[in-house]
């Protein structure tokens, strides 16, 4: 069976190389005469590579020494209560509106205090990132909340927001490990990792020394404080060992191949090559104004549903999957992760300008 | 490299088949062209994988269709605050102490309510279970709690605790699929994955029904609430693809190898091989009382520790590794899930038998 060019806003493509490396490692790892999956999680074998793994993130996103680096479960989903159980102390959170991740964000954060929307571009169903130079945060807000790359419409904040001293909490699901960024000017970052990198089951949360409290201002279950799992160094309980394991795999790679500087200017490469197009085609268009677009994941139509269809169809025979865009955006989403290939993307562009030409031809 | 025997007591071992199968399909998942760990978890792919898996667990166990099969993140320990947030009304809980895991869910309960300690067994570091015949129960009590195999010591119920009329909720963590149960004298049953089932990341959960409640006593995450994880069929957000994957390929084994029944018989063979020789040699003796004991965690000791030192080093050289006893109990522990052979304890009796002759003899 041949690999397709699997297009999945997550999970998502993984590189072939890691995924051959787990294959033969996977009745036996080294020298240790079991599968990563029966390890003990308390372990030398294990410890070394959960140790691995949050030294190589560490280097690729330069994370400095007062953050904590965490391997979670539950996703961003159960992020959006831990967030507010840990950092509220007035309990008001100042939020920009930015799409769905952002609404359940809301919608969790309000069950423990007051949300405050700075900016919102649902007005134009979330087709770019609102200006954020100047926002009315609040003198008492514990934070400032925001979605950096939106998965499901296709933004991108390129310039993070003027918290105005205020600490800033960012969901990256769908963009970390895509270019490098100044984790300084976070509070709080988390990532599910099954977008841009690895499998489903994992979430990664770096977090600021001085956000990892003790008194909190609710009663919170253990396993939602982050105390608990910075203290345990992400071992209070099992872990998703074998998550953890590929995700450290994944990492490696990517510091092989020259780190997120070079990463960044593949993946500009990537989404400039679909972007062009778009702006060029007369069939095909973006959805996103320019100044938002995100470099991972890449809505377009056609305006013709029954074309789109059409056009979702053969390219899926063609090898090219999961291009179908969300139902609030319709369409298609090429979404192109880290482990996209260039040759993938090339795929669908030459694929969609033969399209466009056959199709033209038959109107 | 030869594979060892591995009586880690959790993550532990799983057959070998299951993860020749895995490695196989690692790079292609039959004709999907792509890994399991790289599917969309709203792919048709995807929801055939956990369809049957539900299929083969609820077949496996006979589970009453009045009970909700789920796979969820966070483990017991996670558990331990979904149950009393779900199931808690008066805010009265009873408990049946038996050991590390019935502490951590007493203290996780008693954040949101009143837990009664109906009987425990910490008098003789946990080494038996309590006579539950006839426990004082509460008229109003919401629920009665038990770990109904106790990894750390060793322990299993052999008989139900009477519980008056209330539900009955139990970690079956160590013990599922183990043998057969009767989920119906149940209200909640949960297992984390990483002991009897598939990887770390992945637990179990069936629920009766009528306690899959709307309106809760308390304020709760969405991502707790047992309702909307059963409204979303496990799929609200991502779910944990690959170990739920890891799960059905081992369920699927159970059921062609003749199901629990079957595996109670091979599991008390296993177990008796190793008891019986406990119960006889002059140098180990079991640390449980014969009528609380384990099918699958078997602790032991020689009651010399500087001779235990050198007994697990000694093993560990021939292949039998993870045998160091839980530092609360001392000495030897073999957890001998189903997926560890009859070969692997018959191997293991043979090298304590020869350790035994050696030592007798340097006396």
């Amino acid at each position: 069976m041949k690999r397709v060019y699997n297009f999945s806003a997550g999970p998502a493509v993984l590189p072939e190389a890691v995924l051959s490396e787990a294959a033969n490692e996977m009745v036996c790892y080294k020298d240790s005469g079991m599968s990563v999956m029966e390890m003990s999680h308390r372990s030398s074998s294990f410890q070394a590579i959960i140790d691995e793994a949050t030294a190589d993130l560490k280097e690729l996103l330069n994370v400095p020494d007062n953050y904590k680096i965490l391997f979670l479960q539950g996703g961003a989903s159960m992020q959006f209560n831990m967030v507010p159980f840990n950092l509220m102390k007035n309990k008001k959170v100042d939020l920009i509106q930015t799409g769905q991740w952002t609404k359940k964000a809301t919608k969790e954060a309000a069950i423990l205090g007051d949300v405050k929307i700075l900016a919102s571009s649902e007005d134009k169903t979330f087709s770019y990132i609102p200006d954020c130079s100047d926002l009315p945060i609040r003198e008492d807000a514990d934070y400032v909340y925001i979605c950096e790359n939106n998965t499901i419409y296709g933004t991108k904040y390129h310039e993070l927001p003027n918290t105005k001293g205020k600490d800033l909490v960012a969901d990256l699901s769908s963009c970390i490990l895509s270019e490098p960024i100044d984790v300084s000017r976070y509070g709080v970052i988390f990532a599910g990792a099954q977008k841009n990198v690895g499998p489903a089951g994992v979430t990664i949360v770096i977090i600021r020394e001085d956000l990892v409290r003790e008194d909190l201002a609710f009663d919170v279950p253990t396993m939602l404080r982050y105390k608990t799992h910075v203290d345990a160094k992400s071992l209070f309980n099992t872990p998703p060992c074998y998550a953890i394991y590929i995700c450290g795999k994944v990492f490696k790679k990517l510091k092989a191949e020259g780190g997120l500087a070079k990463r960044k200017e593949i993946n500009e490469q990537k989404a400039n090559m679909l972007y062009d197009y778009l702006d060029n085609s007369e069939m095909f268009r973006s959805t996103v104004e320019p100044g938002s677009r995100s470099l991972m994941n890449i809505p377009f139509v056609i305006g013709d549903e029954a074309l789109e269809k059409k056009f979702i169809a053969e390219a899926t025979a063609r090898g090219l999957v999961n291009l179908k865009g969300h139902r609030t955006v319709g369409g298609m989403r090429a979404s192109i992760y880290n482990a996209m290939p260039v040759e993938g993307v090339a795929a669908l562009v030459d694929f969609m300008k033969e399209f466009e030409a056959k199709e033209k031809k038959n109107v």
